[in-house]
């Protein structure tokens, strides 16, 4: 039906209860625990402070489940992969704490369980649930960050002494912005290129012990701290050098690649490029607890912003003496709702990839195929959730004002701290053309991922076709598309079938296109680097433009699973007004493309408009839903202290 | 010519003394005066640390020819108000700085100068350029900001003592972010509205001591610090609450109104709306230096962030062992240097703007019509170039990865530090809806700023045709239209008179749109509140391509300006990049308006990614020619400290 009304009572528990979905039970534990002067907002502490208050949060959550969530049972864990997941996108207290928590359960006991083997997890993974050893995850260089291939550190096999010596060749192989590096950390899993017998085997990982007891740096191990950041102050990052530091051979986590005591190398995974890429794909789990924790700050900020902007008014109206609400404004409503349908959209996209997650590492075991899919799935949406939050969260900045400057508002601190989403766990750019890469070659490339040279080589040959997968909500999708009118311009602007199909139709045109351009430039033999950098801007496109059908597609089905009739239908709305402000800000390519007509792209503007001033009134229930608590938000303007005595005042 | 290429060499002391322009003296004695440790610039202070810093820099500052630059002659001013603007925006080294500075002697100073009479001008402008009486611009209340009209302050004259009582009759009407007054301010410009024998004479200006010589607060004044900010932490932001608090009839800046010993009003204006939008009218200097501080920040951001893509190389070229550049993939072309030509666009308004804005105060009395003009332009400088700066800036964090996020390389101080300047002196999204109903009106309505009812009324009984006035280079920009092709499918993409036909033909095509859909509300009596409401997004637009095409203009003039032939074609290119690369953002409503066809849309965009290709090399030169010292970028990765040891290091 052509309709952007909406029911006038919403029950906000009901919406609440379908977004905490899985993991309710998750969410709830960090409702009831994240509570008190221990973990209120903050603003304003020294570094120092900063960090002191991080490191007493993480030992007071050490004492929980959270820690264990991760972690297989065999040594105390609780193998709830989502969960995990889950809990760390909930600490929205302090995105320091969550990126702290990140570090140490996530990254370093994360990369022990998955790239280690038994006698690893027995020796170290209690220790790293209680805290008593907290590490770092040792990857990045200075001189190399995306690309990981071309870490510089050294491990060499000494068969005399069975030892790996881990060594800082020069100053770019130094390792960089390492988070628990500066203050905590004692053990890193070091990540570098193994050299035995004089063979290089590629970038595998070890435990190297960094300080001792007392914090000291360990003999060969130079510590730096990377000092003030722009946000999150309260993770000591830090830099690492080592001057052939000595490490037992049983320090190599070799779940992948395994030394003997005489040198001679192994490995389940004959192809050195498919090993590597399989390493590097146990790491998944950082990528999509990054989209989450993206998401709660992004839903933070929209609760802070909304609040604001339903109590506090500018102008009156003419004839009036009454001054009108900031909400009641369409630029505002411009400002926030669409942003408000986005993040709605991601919160279903990021279940969805959360159950995969859990589902993949709990049961059989997956696919090689499987596995790439869901790195990609996770690759996309980090990049599109972190720079949704981004953007999100300084347009509600703006929308606050001069209020929204001040860090009592905790906007400022959520801009801040989000930042870096963009670029830590896989700079956005090179993780969407990680996707492409995907979509291009179908997953079905022998190593899990080729190299520029070998995308175009694979494309010359073939012919292309796209491969779209409905995978979130495959039957309900086909019904509504096939329900939509045949020809676009009989179809109504609301009917989802036809929403879909647009964005369905546009992701097969531009990997078609692109594909077509790989290949003919790669059959003219013009230099693959070339071929593929002139194509850049249609590489990151036809990412992104995959993503958004994703997230549509998670939506729909998200929308579905609701049973109560007036939140689905604001659902619907919701849904609609994701899906015509996302065909909107891309109505250029559909106009170019000839899969609009210029009058239906005014529409699409038309009904974006329209659905804003009619979900206004619900903004409030919406971000209620998101059941963040008061104490978290802990800003004046969004009802926090201070709010009464600005807003009931009376007047003289 | 249908070319993007560019000459080899390039003079940057050539392109810097064109970009330098009128005044380059004062340029040239910032570069020389900001130096050494004082003006280092410097991160991860305390908030206090940060004041006390500013503090012993203003007080520098204060012994230089700077303070005098924007005061009458007649009191030991220089009746320089270019240059003053123009010291201002040299201030890069400090944003808290280049802020506090127009606190005392812009917006302090300025208003005693331009409100008060010359017994105020007599009284306090030695003092206030000495630095002896800083003072605060006490404008903003909790309640309003962007609706001057409404604040809530009142001063109440009493005839018996010939005193003027301040007073908050509520919170609401408590002055919020008030610059200096936190620690520094003795005496403040407070607005209030004038009350006198029981009528209200509207808003009005007066100084009022809030401090004594020893820094304590005055009977009655009640300051609260605004505490730790997202950024410019080097200002000390306050609140000001008044109970009742005594000022002799001697202290209302009485140019635009007085108040005789009997209580009597007068002004020279008696229409109160024409006295108000007058009153406001003489703070527009405070937002062509705004416009002109973000200019800078974008231009040091940009400086550090394409010396850093001219270095970092990342990835190696497939079959060779070299690392590519950062600057030499399209991607993080587009990301620079589309931003890196609108901060030239930008830069050639804003040099005509100050131009105007000092050619209106030492010359003749300008016209009422020419000083909303010059209003309107500053309004929509300072909003475009706000956003632009905040985006730029972004792009530029981003574009140096992890290194970006550290506070050592300077872009997340210069990104929150500007991140207000979209919010203070007149919130962007309010200053364009000013220029849009100046554009609508044609500056001609009788009090200077019309309200919605006004406008829709006004508009409702007339004819309106567009008037495009061109300002900057009207022969030449003339000449270029006439010989542009008749049809546009024939004019070459790099055609300056069709792209600034292209520009201008919107701009009529918006505004006439925009006025019929008011005309037509306004005539079938709809409520002109939601009428205007609903247009609100078109409103902005209106203004948005106004100011785009303004840009152009100026731009063109600047490069016509240029002597040298070689520099001269580099900017015509960098003037293509900024023309195509504002149709590109905006080719939707090109297509949407048949305009462009969806073959010359795709056109654009590839002549954009051709122009990156070709700017590439120059790219260096171009921030050079911005002239800003190297110690003001202070960022290792800008080849700062600490550079040398990561780039240039030996392989093991």
């Amino acid at each position: 039906m052509a309709t952007t009304s909406v029911p006038e009572n919403i029950d906000t528990d009901v919406l609440r209860s379908l977004l905490d979905g899985r993991w309710a039970h998750i969410r709830q534990m960090a409702r009831q625990s994240l509570r008190g002067e221990l973990f209120a907002p903050v603003h304003g502490l020294t570094v120092e402070e900063h960090r002191e208050r991080v490191a007493r949060q993480l030992r007071e959550i050490a004492a929980t489940e959270v820690p264990r969530l991760g972690f297989s049972t065999a040594h105390g864990g609780a193998e709830d992969v989502g969960g995990s997941v889950v809990a760390f996108e909930m600490l929205v207290c302090d995105l320091s704490l969550m990126v702290k928590v990140g570090v140490q359960w996530g990254l370093f006991g994360g990369a022990i369980q998955a790239l280690g083997t038994e006698r690893h997890h027995a020796a170290y993974l209690p220790a790293v649930m209680s805290l008593e050893l907290p590490g770092c995850f040792a990857m990045t260089e200075t001189g190399h960050g995306s690309d990981v291939q071309r870490l510089r550190t050294t491990a060499t096999y000494d068969p005399a002494t069975e030892e790996f010596v881990v060594h800082t060749p020069d100053p770019t192989a130094r390792k960089d912005y390492i988070g628990n590096a500066a203050r905590d950390g004692r053990v890193a899993v070091v990540f570098a290129q193994l050299v035995t017998a004089g063979e290089r085997h590629g970038v595998h990982a070890l435990l190297v012990p960094i300080r001792d007891e007392q914090g000291r740096p360990m003999p060969g191990v130079r510590i730096e701290d990377c000092g003030h950041k722009a946000g999150l102050n309260g993770v000591d990052n830090g830099r690492l050098e080592f001057d052939r530091v000595r490490v037992p051979r049983t320090a190599l986590l070799d779940r992948y690649g395994r030394v003997a005591a005489d040198g001679g190398y192994s490995s389940p995974i004959d192809n050195p490029r498919r090993r590597f890429f399989t390493m590097l794909g146990t790491l998944v789990r950082g990528r999509v607890s990054v989209a989450g924790g993206a998401g709660s700050a992004a839903k933070a900020a929209l609760a802070i912003a909304v609040r604001h902007a339903e109590s506090r008014r500018q102008f009156t109206r003419p004839g009036s003496a009454e001054e009108v609400r900031l909400l009641d404004y369409l630029a505002h409503q411009r400002r926030l709702l669409p942003a408000l349908a986005t993040t709605y959209a991601l919160h279903f996209a990021q279940e969805e990839l959360v159950g995969r997650l859990h589902d993949a590492s709990v049961g059989e075991p997956t696919s090689e195929r499987e596995r790439r899919e869901l790195e990609s799935q996770a690759a996309g949406l980090k990049a599109v959730a972190t720079w949704h939050a981004s953007a999100t969260i300084q347009a509600c900045r703006e929308a606050c004002g001069g209020a929204g400057y001040l860090s009592e508002n905790r906007l400022a601190q959520l801009r801040a701290d989000t930042d870096v989403f963009t670029t830590f766990e896989g700079a956005n750019t090179v993780l969407l053309q990680l996707v492409a890469k995907g979509l291009l070659t179908h997953y079905r490339d022998e190593f899990g991922s080729l190299d520029t040279l070998g995308t175009v080589r694979l494309l010359t040959g073939r012919f292309f076709e796209a491969v779209i997968e409905r995978t979130a909500a495959r039957t309900l999708v086909d019904r509504l598309v096939e329900a939509a009118p045949g020809r676009d311009e009989e179809a109504d602007l609301y009917d989802r079938g036809w929403q879909y199909r647009l964005l369905e139709d546009r992701e097969r045109h531009v990997l078609e296109g692109l594909a077509r351009r790989l290949r003919r430039a790669g059959r003219e033999g013009e230099d693959a680097f070339e071929v593929f950098n002139n194509a850049q801007d249609h590489v990151l496109r036809a990412a992104r433009v995959h993503v958004e059908r994703t997230v549509l597609e998670a939506f729909i089905a998200g929308v579905d699973r609701c049973a109560d009739p007036d939140v689905r239908n604001l659902l619907e709305r919701v849904c609609d007004l994701y899906a015509l402000s996302t065909i909107e800000a891309d109505r250029a390519w559909f106009l170019e493309h000839g899969r609009l007509t210029p009058a239906r792209s005014k529409a699409v503007t038309a009904a974006v408009n329209a659905l804003c001033g009619s979900l206004r009134p619900h903004a409030r229930a919406l971000v209620d839903g998101f059941g963040l608590e008061q104490e978290w938000l802990a800003a004046p303007i969004a009802g926090g202290p201070g709010e009464g005595t600005a807003v009931g005042a009376a007047v003289s």
